[in-house]
């Protein structure tokens, strides 16, 4: 049996992958030690993404190659634009994130480079390219996710973000977009490297980013 | 007061518009009437646009200028992915329009050109263009339906074809996508009136389309 796609791009997105996977971040949120101050960096600057993230799920509703496909990214967009979530809301309050600290925070370089690498793929109107950087913001997070020992920490910030990147959902949706990649990916393999790759490590970089001041 | 972008732009479109607002489908679905060959062609004709209408929602979402409109066309796409609305498999079940019939029929020519219209307007990537083609599919239908008189037929295959397109929701989104392209187009005016136009002249051929064997 030949191994999965996604599989050798994520062998190839080493060492970031498993850097970001098992980072000081990730080991401090399932123990629920994140300092306050890094939580809140890093929630400010990951809340920037869904403007950019919403273009890169329309790119990819508009170049899939499947009607299937097409209802399920339309199901997740309404899912994510809808106001159901208020995680991120509740989370700045928790942390006294106020809105003129998170319109006045600047970007980190991570997160211009996330942006960056959303449109860029967005604008290659390639459905393989797209699904490249799609996997990696999902499935590198279901990955750390998973692995949160039980019982998960008492914050909400801390648990919820956590079980927000592991539960049924979220793991049919990362199952959904491997599963795609898969399929579609070996035609444009380059592509997909070199875009799974740059997103793996702005993944590294972007955990970083929120011990820095 | 200067007069409405899109106010002009169906000025422009006439008498494509009036013509389909007014048209024999039109006035026989308000009296329930109808006949059941003709409701089935259109349904089905009718139901073959999703897939293209999604590419061009994609495409409207990924190009939108503001964050605001992203969100809503996400909204918009989430609720049209959705499964809740049951119209079409109700209506072909009254009809006796079996899957096999449904997939027999082949694209009128005015269903393969609203596809093209669609996906041409998608790959332009320009934001005004998609909106000429959504704001035509959807406020002449508000247009039409608006003017049903009351009460509605009894047959809910007429009388929920037109509460679809008359209902707070949809002429909140209609509301939406006219305001948008009344704000982005008319620079450019050219790219709009001639999607605008040809979308209108293809709603007309649609009905008529219907009607013919």
């Amino acid at each position: 049996m030949s191994e999965r796609f996604t599989e050798i791009l994520r062998a190839a997105s080493e060492p970031s992958w498993s850097d970001a996977v098992g980072h000081r971040f990730v080991k401090e949120l399932f123990a629920g030690s994140v300092p306050d101050a890094v939580m809140a960096r890093y929630l400010i600057q990951d809340h920037r993404f869904l403007d950019s993230f919403l273009i890169l799920l329309g790119a990819a509703l508009a170049t899939a190659d499947t009607f299937e496909a097409r209802l399920r990214f339309g199901r997740f967009v309404g899912m994510v634009s809808g106001e159901e979530n208020t995680y991120f809301l509740r989370a700045f309050q928790a942390l006294s994130v106020t809105e003129g600290r998170r319109a006045a925070d600047p970007d980190t370089q991570p997160t211009t480079g996330f942006k960056a690498i959303m449109r860029e793929a967005a604008d290659t109107r390639s459905y393989p390219a797209a699904l490249s950087v799609l996997v990696v913001a999902e499935w590198l997070y279901l990955d750390w996710a998973s692995r949160a020992p039980q019982p998960l920490p008492n914050n909400f910030v801390h648990a919820e973000w956590i079980t927000l990147h592991d539960n049924p959902n979220f793991r049919g949706f990362v199952d959904f977009l491997r599963t795609e990649l898969d399929r579609v990916g070996s035609a444009q393999a380059d592509v997909c490297r070199d875009f799974f790759s740059r997103a793996a490590a702005l993944e590294l970089s972007f955990f970083e980013a929120a011990y820095t001041t």
